[in-house]
Parts: C-alpha cells; structure tokens; sequence
C-alpha cells in the first residue's frame, strides 16, 4: 500500500462498531455529567500561539501542534533564527494558531473572552479531541479525546468530593468499579520541595516526580540527584515519605506531624475536611492519598486526583484537580476552579481488554432489500417508507445484480434480515422476510405487510 | 480585552443553546442516514501531505491548512525554495501533515487502505468537522462541519435518486421544505467546453463556472474571455445556455437537440433515467436542472447537485455528485460512487434566520438545590441520588452564600426549580421547591419527596 494511503502515526480510523463502543463511553459520561448540573460548551480546535504557549510548562509547550500560516505569510520565516538554532522563534515567526492541547487551556480563554455573558460558578463539560506531538505508543495517541467537567468561580471543598462522586459515578456505570482514585495536594508536595532544599524549581521537581509510575525509582532518584541536585540524604527522607501506605487518617496523621508550616497546615486542614466528607460515603470507589502523585501540568494548587486502574499497563484513566487562578493569565483574576479529566481512548482500550462493552450492532443495518430489478423497488416504495418511518434502517441493494451475491453481501454485514420481493412473491401478493441469524423466511401479505411485521 | 484572550478568526465557541440547536440539526441528519442503510466512521484530523494535495484542484490545495513538523524536523526548512519564491516546496519542507479540507478524499484514503475489511458497495456516513483557510465571512467558516453519506462501489443510478430521497427527507425534517435540488451532469459541461473551443482547460472552465453565482454573470463573462480566451460567439452560445429555464423535459429536449457525440448521448440517457425515477415521486423537494452548476471540484464525473434556498443569501447548504474513480489516486481502480454533503453551519444560520428551531432547553439545568450548608446537602444525598436516577440534572449549589444569590442565579441560568431545605424545613420535615417559572411554592414530605415529586 502506497504511504499516501495510510493515516498518519498516532492516529486512528473508527469504523461503525469501534464508533459504536467510544460513543457508549462519550454518553454513559455525558449522562452524568448532565445529572450534576453541568452544561455543554465547544471551542475551536484551533487556538491562537499566545492562547496556548506557556501554559503547560516547557515540556508540554514541545509538543503543541503548529498550524503553518496562510499564503504569503510565510515569507517572514524567521531564517535567522532557523540557521541559529532558535527553533521556536523561527516557528513562531510562520505560525500564529495550534491545535488544542487539553480542554483545560481553551476553557479559561473561554472564561475570560465571555467573562460577562457568564453567571459563576461556571459548571461546564466538554467533550472533544485534542492533539499532541507526543511519540505514540499502546494508550497514547497524537489526537485524542479528552471528557472534561470543570467549575470556575468557586473554591468550595464540596466541589472536590463532587468530583469524586462524578469519578465513581461514571466508572460504576462503564463496569470499571475497581479504578482507584489517587488523591495528593499540591501544597504538600510544596512543603516537600521546601523541606529538601529547593527554592524556585517546584515545577522542575513536580515534572520529574509525575515521571515515577513511567520510569521507576530508581531512575527517578537518579534524575532528581542529578537535574535538582538533591542531597542524599533528602532523597532518602523524600523515597521514605513516598513509600507510605496506610489507611487515610494514618496518612492524615502522618503529615500533620511531618509538616508543621502555615501553608502545609492550611493543606492539611482542607485534606481533612475533604475526609470528613467522603469517609462515610458508601456510593463511591477507592479512595487513596499517594503523597508522590504530582500531575504534570502547571496550573494546579489543591488536591490533585488521578485515576489507576490495578492490573492495567495503561497508564492513567484521568485526573484533576484544584486550580487558584487558571484564568489569570488571560487577565481575570480571582476565579478558583477545579476540573477532572477522562481519557476517552485509555478506557476504551481496558473496556475492550476486559470484554466489558454490552452487545453492540451497527444499527445502520436492520433490513436488507434485495434488488431483483428497479420495478419491484418501486412497488415497495411506501413499505419502505413506513419502515424508515418507525425507525428501521433499509438498505436497499443498488443494483440488480445476482441474488446469492446480494445475500451473501447482507451476512458478510450482519443484516438483522432481508427483505425478498421477487416476480414470485409479486405474483403470489406477498413479501418474504429472511432472519440472517437462522435463515428461517417467513411470508407477510403484501397489503398487511406493515401491520404484521411490526407485531413480529 | 487582550489578544490572547479570543478565539482564532474564522472558528466559533459554542455556548450549551448553540450547541444543543446543532446537535438537533446533526441527530436529524444522522436518524436519516441511518434509516437508509449508511453506516457512520470517522478518520482522523490531520491527514497525510500526499493523500491531501493534487486532489481539490490549485484552488483547493491554497487553503489546507498546513502543520509544522515537530521537534528539530523544522531544521529540514528549504531555506533556498523560500528565498526564491517557491512557497509551497518550502512549506513542504517543514511539513508532512494537513488539516482535513473535506470528508471525501479521507473517504477515498480509508476505502483505499481498508479494502480488504469492507464488503462493496459500502454505504457510509460521516459527520465531522473540516478545515479551510478560506476568508471567513457570513457562512463560511475556517472551521465547519460536513456531514456526508456516500455510496462506494456502485454505479447505479439508483443511488442519485436515493440521495434526492436523502435530501428531500432530511430538509422536510428540518422544516427547510422550500430548498431547491439544482442538478446538472458533467458530461454536458464537457460537452459546452468542447462546442465553444476549449481543449485540456476543463477544469479551469468548471472553477469559474462554479463562481457564477458569487461573481455575476459579467464578471463570468469577463473571466471567460480573459483567462480561457473564449471567442464572443461561444460566450453568446454559452450564456444563452445558461440562461434557460423552463420545465425538466424541455431541458432535457433542450440539451438533446444541442449536444449529439455519443458521450453527450450517454449522459443525457443517464439523465433520462433520473428523471424518470424522480418524476413521480411526490416526496421529495423541487428539484431543477441548472446547465450552469458546476461544483468547484474535480473529481466529479456524472450527475452532480446543489442545493440552494430562496430568499437566502448564505449560498448552498449542501453539494454532491457522481464520481467515477475517487479512489484511483489511492491505488484502488474501478470502484465508481456517488455522495453527497450538507454544510452544516449554513443549515444553522438560515434555521436561525428563520427561528424554525423547536424550544431548546439546556438540560443541565433542572433543579437548583440550594446550599444552607454541608449539613443540610448531606441529608439531601439519597434524594439527590434518586432524582439523578430518573434522568434530573441537579445542580447543588458549592457554596453557602447568601440565598438571594443563589436564587438569582438560579434565575439567570434558567433553572425548571429550586430545592428548598433549611433549618426550618428540616424542623418540619418538608422539602419546599420553587417553580422557577411562575415563583410558586410546593411543599413535600421530607420522607415521601420522591414519590410525590416524581407524580407531579
């Protein structure tokens, strides 16, 4: 097959079934979003260079995709910076638009371009594609599609137990009961940073730390040792806090006793209270504190959520989390908000590993009309019509060509059955209906056809 | 309100009314399709350099959008091809990838390099968004969405009757019954390039055809002469052509009469036999013959179509046609098709200037449940539970201001009710809901809510 036939890497074609099974996800989280108060936006796929870049932290920033300018706009390449290495301005120079990178990005542009027409708190979902240069690997595509549910203009914790619910909610109703939850709060990983020694390369430190799962401890030691310059003997302290497992409160004990500054206390205080309030829920899945859960993106400032499946190479399912001022940077300040993300292809895949999806049959193929010839089409023209009418899918076969060919095309596509209207049956007033399943026919009088068949 | 701050010209953010109100037009679209046996995919967005250029003729190809090779690929850019003026060699330097610009070349790729999975003739549907960088105006976007059903592997001219079926039936749903069908075959175009002299120039000729209605008749004229070098008298036998109307039959004795070299002939038989499959059928919309219709792209090799509104100047809602080899590009001979598209954000504006949208609701928004404090929400959990069971959106408000504001906001967002439960109703174990609509007040026994709720 010649290269020009083939989708680009990191990409996917989604035939009727595939399509079928991702929408059965897109709905079941749709439904539910819908059922916690939040309403549906879209934005552009396309957002302009400013909109997008620095958001995400230099190692995200690499892998936005660049839209080229138009026409004669790229005569003002940068050359210079292009022979001098500086690749990005030399980018920036023919291009002013990217494709979306998180939904996350384009909501507070979304906020603060319609600050006025929205009444706060702004709960809003959204469920589209974003794009990443990122190298593909299984679970990991350059277009995928994030489900986001976010709420601007509120820093209530009861938001972030709602999360929770929504998390559990979604994951309960997909047959995914057995997810985890892993919950951490960014200031602690603050007063962590703190503790070791650094000052001004938190976003470094988060960066590396959100790589554990991916590249393993000791690899992580040795980066951190390395890129932070972290002592020894900090490192032991940070890989002994990391290892913690235990119950909630233990873990609640544990860092009251081990952080005692203002801010850790204020972390504290919020970890405790969003305690109090999902403790004696019983509607919702596991719960874990993992003090080395760091989320790679900048903008969160509270509790942090991530969702692992156990038994699952997959990486995670989604996360969120707390954010004190995403808006800012679009120049509207004072707007906490909180969000969770699903990704829609990772669960996809483990739904499909787990053989979990309900039945699912292309509904675009219920009854298959064999075509004997253009004169029996007609005569069953207002049948068909009624059958369209109550909402079966017809497929009338376009050309008269031979009859086993025409049945064995209705198999190879598991028509529900075909529908057979021949000289024979025109001459015998009737019409014959074959079940693909057991090739039982049965006979209908012409006239009754619509009243009989639907009783069937 | 800054630069960064707005959405790239040309694209659209989507509020949760606009959304819904285009999603009414894309189900209504999508139930059609179905019930005619189409079966719906999906590709990806970005598509290959080669599987995008040399298909939509120099015009098209101007306005795909291009995207910049990622990481140290850009230090490939043919710096030279640039200072010379050759653009497009340089852009293709740094990029191997482009938008999507329809959804029938991605069509042709996937037939293409999934030819052996699928069983001809392969009906499907696509509904998915595309990217032009044309100039935006009133209708048209850089971003918009094509909603396509094509028919592949077939060459029966029962297919072009069931797509003016497609169409009649999907604008009769929308309550758009006045469109009109413009049909024409390009064979006769041919045929007219031919009698007025032009030889290896059709496709120019087809473009600026295609302009008439956007450019005038003089400027046709002009371009006519000017560009392709057309003599006076051809331009006078031209425009006479194009300027006749009448009943289908007398076109069709019309163009019998004008054109007799056997291509013509086959052509106009086809027609015939469109006519006579359309002529009696009193379901569908009225449908014209326009010997000037010429559709801007090339792969169009048969009956091709239009669709037009009168009283509108958004131009057409919708194109399509009988193609003979879309495929071949791709490696794949002999599979002829036929397909046809409705422009989405062009049905949406006229429907809107017509305000013939049925009420739109959001339906995220149907209780407001007030928050008096965590407590009181706490003892509402099984009530909320079950409300969301049965399909209601509850909105618990996050936190536990002032309950004007609440109720104000409730009002804003144009809540159904407000769930009303304080200290005073939990003294009296009622729950209040207030009707949004007309500001009366219910009361419900805390422990029988549910039952007496949901009788309502």
């Amino acid at each position: 097959m010649s290269d020009k036939s083939i989708n680009p890497k990191g990409t996917k074609d989604y035939g009727p079934i595939e399509l079928l099974s991702r929408r059965f996800i897109i709905n079941t989280i749709r439904k539910v979003f819908i059922s916690f108060g939040y309403s549906e936006i879209e934005t552009p796929s396309m957002e302009k260079r400013l909109t997008l870049y620095e958001k995400y932290g230099e190692e995200g920033d690499k892998f936005i995709f660049n839209i080229i300018n138009s026409g004669d706009k790229v005569k003002k390449a940068d050359v210079k910076a292009l022979s001098s290495g500086k690749l990005n301005q030399f980018v920036s120079s023919i291009s002013e638009k990217g494709l979306r990178f998180d939904l996350t990005v384009p909501l507070a542009r979304f906020v603060a371009q319609h600050f006025n027409e929205i009444s706060f708190p702004f709960k809003r979902f959204q469920i589209q594609k974003v794009w990443r240069s990122d190298r593909p690997q299984k679970g990991r595509f350059q277009e995928f599609t994030q489900c986001d549910a976010d709420v601007i203009g509120s820093d209530s914790l009861f938001l972030e137990y709602e999360m929770i619910q929504i998390y559990s909610k979604i994951f309960k109703k997909l047959g995914l009961k057995d997810v985890i939850i892993k919950v951490n709060h960014r200031e602690i990983l603050n007063s962590i940073a703190r503790k070791i020694g650094l000052v001004n390369k938190f976003n470094e430190f988060i960066i590396l730390v959100d790589k554990k799962e991916k590249i393993g401890v000791d690899k992580l030691r040795n980066s951190l040792k390395k890129d932070l310059n972290i002592k020894d003997r900090h490192l032991d302290d940070l890989f002994e806090l990391f290892e913690f497992s235990g119950k909630l409160s233990d873990f609640i004990n544990k860092i009251t006793e081990e952080f005692t500054d203002s801010n850790s206390i204020a972390a504290i205080e919020e970890i405790n209270q969003f305690y109090k309030l999902i403790k004696d829920s019983n509607d919702l899945v596991k719960v874990e504190f993992d003090i080395s859960l760091a989320r790679g993106l900048n903008y969160y400032t509270g509790l942090i959520f991530e969702i692992s499946h156990p038994n699952s190479s997959l990486g995670s399912l989604g996360g969120g989390g707390r954010y004190s001022d995403l808006t800012k940077s679009f120049g509207v300040d004072n707007l906490p908000g909180i969000g969770i993300s699903f990704g829609l292809e990772r669960i996809h895949l483990l739904m499909n590993e787990k053989d979990i999806f309900p039945p699912l049959k292309d509904p675009s193929n219920d009854i298959l009309v064999v075509n004997f010839d253009t004169n029996f089409i007609n005569d069953l023209k207002d049948i068909v019509e009624s059958l369209r009418g109550v909402g079966k899918s017809i497929f009338i076969y376009p050309d008269s060509v031979k009859i086993p060919k025409q049945f064995s095309f209705a198999n190879k596509n598991k028509f529900h059955s075909v529908l057979i209207y021949g000289q024979e049956e025109k001459d015998n007033e009737v019409i014959k209906i074959r079940s693909m399943n057991d090739g039982k026919e049965k006979l209908f009088k012409f006239k009754k056809f619509i009243s009989e068949f639907s009783k069937m």
